[in-house]
């Protein structure tokens, strides 16, 4: 059994899991480092290591692009191009169809409440992909060359990147698709797993590595009754774990029922991964919800802006641009025990910042996922403990 | 005795020697590292030191603008504020005054062979220098305010940054300017030196290293009587090592023919540094003239742009952009130790060089910065050997 629950919390969906893979073990929960083009942003795979990241997950859409994944596959997958012997997951590309397309036109991310209120069409947004029942043509934002991205190509693809976890090709709706939209979306999502789980098969033996695992992504959208036929369905299919995709809603309260409406239905002996949620509200919730895995870019992206992690800050953000730091001789988080904390001042730091040198990128991305690490360990010893996880004391 | 010469080679200027600083020993001839605004970049201190890097120079008028030497200073200086807590230089803030000045309007660099044969005058190039007796009007890049840099005031922020060997304000000519006023230019510098020496005497104890050397600037272009008469001039005021500054001339034989004349008239006993001058080629035929010290930042500018030091590439450069590493599965360097080589393909490197990738720049600064460390160590076994160093082996 590659995932096996540690520990369950009486009376909730959470637990304590462990994922094996031929390339490590994932304790869980766990924070999925994104590493999109094959790298985290900043960051060595000796970084990653000794920060204790667990696992990382590249883009399908963007390593097709470039280098290829026949260059991957030459050069013995992507453990061996990237460095990172670790465990790797990739997604489909889906949520590119969605970003490049549907997310696009309708200027929204994975939850509508980043942009609070109604949608706000792009008007200069051109959407660079055709979604077909066949797939999604993509267009390069390269060279704007097409590309048909079928539920066979993208696990071809995938086969030939050799991650340890790879995902199916799904449609990702925007909060402001309507539910004949959503619904439409969904069943040619499940027929495209249908597909992919075929693909998966035929292609046993492609690639370099011959112990990956497909698991299925659930959609549905914000709609109660098509989430939890969503989860029910690719649950029959018999992936051996699953993803949650799609749009969460139009709030933090929506996106917690849709987390808990597609738990409910998956098997709990599965692991469940939320895809591309991170913030240190949403993970906790999520984990009270049942949910074993995420991935965000948000911690690095936040450390390239000036956003350090820290509980001793509103928000659990330190914005070390702030003039204030300009002479502040303590670490980022004197808790931290990350090579920036362990060495550097929040006045070099913010020095580094202001003067635009490439050195702060790293040691900033160095101590924003060492935090995230920090952090799902801590979430970890709670529900060992027996308890869930809550923020509040955090919060004190 | 900071300085101590450990053998000298029979018949030549050359030799092996060490540098004993309160931060640290710099076994000669040395490779300081290039860290402009206190960081080399890309890099932290713990690779820098993983690196077998021994001695840092930083840049006066950068660190004046930012962060400022009070804050540098109330911080514990430059060893405390960036953490490097080995041997630190600062240069003077001359050679701003001339790329932001005669080198602006002369469209040159040290050596006009960069831009051969005749001067190119920038026509939009705009002086933001203006030199008196006093010192250099410099405007800021930053908001366009106007600093006196005087010799007294360079002395009295160097003495607030602390680092371990810091030279005095000097003017450097341009290759393009004529004997009449390179010998005005100069004798202003030898007026500025002992300016520089009487504010040192006078700022003893300022500052939070109490072991500070200053080291003269020889001038004098590549005018045999003036470089001649200026090393005698710096070299009589008494100061403990010597750098040499300014116009090397229009080609590399002038370049060697003007540190010849400089070296011949310096003393034996005390260290002699090579400002800003760095490729392989350079440094060997410098160290084999007796210069001990020599800072470059084009290894790290180099490495950010795509060319990867090698001794198996024509050039010593790998260029990493080039499509044929798409598929390379090879190290930069077979022979290279550096955490570059000992973990990334070629094909990796050239992949996140291609996609913009931030880790792409440490890594390759990574092995150009060892590539420079592990050259010098070359250069000192030819000499303790009895060697005078030469590329010619390396070359076939």
């Amino acid at each position: 059994m590659p995932f096996t629950v540690v520990k369950e919390i009486p009376g909730s969906e959470s637990r304590l899991g462990r994922l094996v893979t031929r390339h490590g073990v994932v304790e869980t929960p766990a924070f999925v480092a994104v590493a999109t083009r094959g790298t985290v942003r900043a960051l060595s795979s000796e970084d990653l290591e000794s920060l204790g990241v667990q696992i990382l997950i590249a883009n399908t859409y963007h390593l097709f692009l470039r280098p290829g994944p026949e260059a991957i596959a030459e050069h013995g997958g992507l453990h061996r191009f990237t460095g990172w012997h670790g465990p790797w997951m990739t997604d489909s590309g889906g949520f590119q169809v969605f970003s490049l397309g549907a997310g696009k036109l309708h200027g929204v991310g994975k939850i509508a409440s980043i942009f609070p209120g109604e949608a706000k069409p792009n008007p200069a947004g051109l959407s660079l992909v055709e979604l077909t029942e066949e797939g999604a043509w993509i267009r390069s934002i390269f060279d704007g060359a097409k590309y048909l991205f079928s539920p066979e190509e993208v696990i071809r693809i995938e086969r030939l990147l050799g991650a340890d976890v790879i995902l199916p090709l799904d449609e990702c709706t925007s909060p402001f698709h309507d539910l004949v939209y959503t619904k439409q979306a969904m069943e040619r999502t499940h027929r495209w797993a249908e597909r992919a789980l075929v693909a998966f098969e035929r292609t046993q033996g492609l690639g370099p590595n011959p112990e990956q695992e497909l698991w299925g992504i659930v959609q549905g959208g914000a709609y109660e009754e098509l989430r939890r036929r969503s989860a029910r369905t690719i649950a029959g299919l018999g992936f051996p774990g699953f993803a949650i995709g799609g749009s969460l809603g139009k709030s933090k309260e929506e996106m917690h029922r849709v987390v808990e409406w597609a738990v409910e239905e998956l098997p709990r002996d599965k692991p469940r991964h939320l895809l591309g949620i991170g913030t240190l509200e949403d993970i906790v919730e999520a984990v009270r919800r049942g949910v074993d895995l995420f991935d965000c870019a948000a911690p690095t992206r936040l450390a390239r802006n000036g956003s350090l992690l820290t509980f001793s800050a509103p928000g659990f953000r330190l914005n070390i641009d702030n003039a204030r730091f300009r002479r502040d001789e303590n670490p980022v988080d004197e808790n931290c025990d990350c090579p920036c904390c362990r060495r550097y001042t929040r006045a070099f730091l913010h020095h580094l910042l202001r003067t635009g040198e490439l050195s702060y990128f790293r040691l900033a991305t160095l101590h924003n996922v060492r935090f995230m690490v920090r952090f799902m360990a801590w979430i970890r010893a709670e529900l060992a403990a027996g308890r869930l996880p809550t923020l509040e004391p955090k919060l004190s």
